[in-house]
């Protein structure tokens, strides 16, 4: 039951990286909102690759098409369906996967898990099912705008070692991050970033990197305590995402250098309601939101995929060298972004269910 | 339906922190395990307050008492459970409460959530609900013992800006992590954290830290793919946990600096199998296990709790100074160790019966 | 995963028939609720056995003590958690059960799926399950009431073939139904019933019955359509309740026979809204309730245990006569009266909690 | 959370009556099963309408096309996806539905719960969603044909009030229930049941009837005692199946009326192993298959939408007269046998898996 995500507000996906389709179902969606493609197909946009010099060259026009739970604009409140429809698949492309498993990839834990691995790309483990995601989270983005005001942003803020300075408070915008093919929205740490990434590609390697990401409007109350507090399900929310391998909230790892003086946010009265004079908490204490933005930050591996020649071992343990084909980003982060920000409106409208 | 981990292997926990009991109960434990108190205790006993100097003077026997689910030592099927006697609930103890919420605790979000909030000490969002997750752990690990040979161990590695070396090559024992208050096998190290944490209690303040864990011999295989990734399920574990707010895997933030060509782990032959040469995957990749020793890291912020005075507001939004009053601990973190290897039996024991 | 019950109002029940207790864990249940045992006893002495010459001589108190989620007759928000402690609990009673599994019995059913059986009665397969059944609907009915002024009430129609005219629109209270010890508002029909109960007494054998229940004041609105049809929720919940073996909503098997022109339920306006002239749909349209009471019924097969002697084999498939010794009902049915209550109101709490 | 069905093997069904697809995803497919598009359309074909005069005159060829989880006819382990193209939408036909809601069907209750409603047929309430339960089932049965041998067949037992005589001993294959238009197995029974049919229709009208389903070679153990007992999840099936109003298990309502004496099955050694020398029990005890054929009755209500005029009120509330137009069958009993098998075959498929 791996390809659903949520209890009220689901999401689950479909589709291989080189099958006819990527689809996305979402189940919960309250009936009565307004929805059309133009909600979705802005995301998916920047989530495509092929978009500049830093991404894969894979050519998707990447479309969605809404096939189910939309009449006439409206949410009918059955499961909204959106089909996106694979053009650039090239099986031919990976041939040598059936010898030796790719370094850090999945090719050996799922033939281990499922004794069958699709023949080209990652299968369900490649990226073209963030598509599906991204589709599944501007459903979830149009709910939270339209009924709690939320915005959600997300940017890189470190790239193969360069890292931006915070930005949490200067509330970018989107526009914004996409000013530049980094998608961070410091123009000096993002000319540092993509160096980094054209030094990788020239090296035939590749960089990792962190995207942060702000969710401002969040009512308090959200988020249920014990075992599925908000920053928890956050966290399993972004864990999922492929080469993620990190995630914090508020002061996160830094905060486990403070002492409690230091990292207490003291209460206040702030526009007539109670809040919190500093947001160390990344808006969420005690598994609950407690009204400040939400703040949190995940690492992302370099990806697996590299041009250079790798020494490693082939299913049947002989030593081999292998180079990895196909069309592979050197940084996946930039690209990431969008799909940080759909996980996350996936979470929150789930939480926004429950809540009720 | 916050208080239900897992899907198969699901833990429940009841009860609040001054209330009578805090209870566990197991369903979906397989039939046919020996299972006894005495495998519960010993980590009910570590998790306990009251252990030394370090920690919070409640002084709890945390007896553990089987009430359902097995009969002559042997596991029915049936849901195992577990009853646990407060038996230093002092509710006086929090008298001020009601007035102004404690800064970065769960009071003011779970007033804002539920209209309503125990009279004393954290309810459901106190450290006692931990009792019960330390009852469900050991559960599961039994059955992971018994019938996978799996060993789970962890350990600080770091309290109040103080690192212990990488010891998760090292191998410790438990016996090695309880060798000293601050639960750090590095013994150096040890000191030095003790020396935080007596610090800040004298300074009527905290300090927050981090833990590393190491599960060994998970086989192959385990984890699902898509959204429930076996880091992404460890790591809703882990932030579940009170007062922890970061998780990472394997190599983590920092291997978000480092490139593909550092991060990848080459496959070698290892006794006979494939194996990975080296480990900054930290034993998942593509969310599934790979047979190689599962390594994460989880951050603790400072308790909540100071003893110093803290300038905040009330519930009316007047600027108060506040004392937290209780019995509290100046570092939660080594007392967080058992109840990290729980948690991480917990999603374990579900991922194997997933897995089935 | 077999102990718990619903997706937002959640029971999990444990404990075996002749352990120390049985216990019910509601989560889900809304803060503010006032709640105390008096909510839950009335349902659990309904159900006690040992009320008349009718009925099983095992003799418990089944004592209510709420031990956690409530605080000053007040629902916290977190799972309340109700023990009642097994008090007549007789191991010795069932030496034979190892030699041979009793016929119609869940002994061989366990055996099979367990490989190891609770060594006196029938462990989670006993009525004493239902006790913690009855207690968490009790919590289900309170929350019921108090918000949505819903009213259940279950009774007797059918009993060893005697069946009672259909009493659905006469709206008898509980006081009614309890009036006699067949559970029959229809007197004359509970007398036969009564006779009938004895006569299978007299003869070492059982009968089984019918129960209806009707539940008022529901508001349109409420199930999900697809697969958690209102009536699918209900249809489960009542084929849970050990001995159930058979649901019908509004007009049931007989509405089969009817045609289109029979059976549809006209529109009319009643008292300012639009209602049905007539219930044959038993107040669930396309797995929604439409506002009219939902009225069903549930079959139940004669108890398996008798006192008779019974031709069957023993696990080695050998031809043995067995006698079922123990503390049994020649009729459950009136027994089970509240815990089809229960039950109703378990699966009406979650959809009222869906429905927000 | 309405259009998934299942906890391991999860069915999820998308689309509207007049939109441009009906869909079925089906997660949890074990990996290495062949499967292809053969394997689906037969049970598709027996679902169509406009197979004969007794049905629907809507023309559909519904194509099944597997779009995911599939590779060269091997199941990946990912979810399987089968999209159905709606060729014969006709959203012109309904357009008296918006001013008076049609009697017993679920128009009222939707616009109560959602607010909208599609414009045309029943949406998710109309008959074109259960084209995708049967391609779902079809991929369920296909896993229990291949690893376990299990043989499920469904007839028509009874129609507007012909009975036929008890076939479960009888073991009709497919091929017979199909001999005749109204799906049952006994010529005598089905020409009646034939002549009902077309009376009803020849009066505007329409008739309900019964089906009979049997489960051969289902291994004794599958089920969850307590709250997921096999007849449980197989009645929460079958009553999530538009116009099915009752469910019953073996003997069912008539094992209501029996003695224990007469309703017990007695053991006896059965080619080796233990069985039962009846089956009132229908193959299930304590909630356990106990290895005898799966024996259940459906009761299906007489179809809502009929020719003849309707005495009722329209949203106001104002006494109107309606004609309900739109293609429509007098009875869906015959074409609801493969809808009845196919969520046989998906609660056993999720059983298979829970067993494990």
């Amino acid at each position: 039951m791996s390809s659903s995500f949520g209890k009220l507000f689901v999401l689950t996906t479909f589709g291989e990286s080189h099958g006819p389709y990527v689809g996305a179902v979402v189940d919960g969606c309250p009936a009565g909102l307004s929805l059309s493609e133009c909600d979705i197909q802005p995301q998916l946009d920047r989530r495509r690759p092929g978009q500049g010099p830093l991404s894969s060259p894979r050519s998707e026009q990447d479309v969605a098409a809404i096939v189910a739970g939309v009449e006439g604009g409206i949410t009918l409140g059955g499961p909204v369906t959106v089909l996106v429809r694979n053009q650039d698949a090239r099986p031919g492309g990976y041939a040598d996967l059936a010898k030796a498993p790719r370094p850090s990839h999945a090719d050996f834990t799922y033939k281990t898990k499922y004794g069958v691995v699709a023949s080209s790309g990652g299968g369900r483990a490649g990226a073209r099912e963030t598509v599906a995601r991204v589709a599944g989270g501007a459903i979830a983005e149009k709910f939270l705008t339209t009924r709690h005001g939320i915005r959600i942003v997300a940017w890189v803020s470190a790239v193969g070692g360069v890292e931006a300075p915070d930005l949490a408070g200067a509330d970018p915008a989107r526009e914004a991050v996409d000013n530049n093919e980094a998608r961070c929205p410091d123009s000096s740490a993002a000319t540092r970033m993509t160096e980094a990434i054209e030094a990788a590609r020239a090296a035939g390697d590749s960089v990792g990197g962190v995207i942060t990401a702000v969710c401002r409007n969040v009512p308090a109350g959200w988020g249920e305590p014990v075992f599925e507090k908000a920053h928890a399900a956050l966290g399993a929310a972004m864990l999922s995402i492929p080469a993620a391998r990190g995630f914090e909230i508020g002061a996160g790892f830094s905060g486990a250098r403070q002492r409690g003086s230091e990292h207490n946010d003291a209460f206040v009265l702030k526009g007539g309601r109670l809040g919190a004079a500093t947001n160390r908490s990344g808006g969420v204490q005690g598994g609950i939101t407690n009204g400040e933005p939400i703040v949190f930050r995940v690492a992302f591996k370099p990806p697996a995929s590299i041009a250079a020649a790798q020494r490693t071992a082939d299913y049947e343990g002989r030593a081999v060298e292998i180079r990895v084909r196909g069309r592979h980003d050197p940084c996946v982060v930039p690209r990431a972004v969008p799909i940080v920000e759909a996980m996350a409106a996936l979470v929150l409208a789930d939480l926004a269910l429950m809540a009720r």
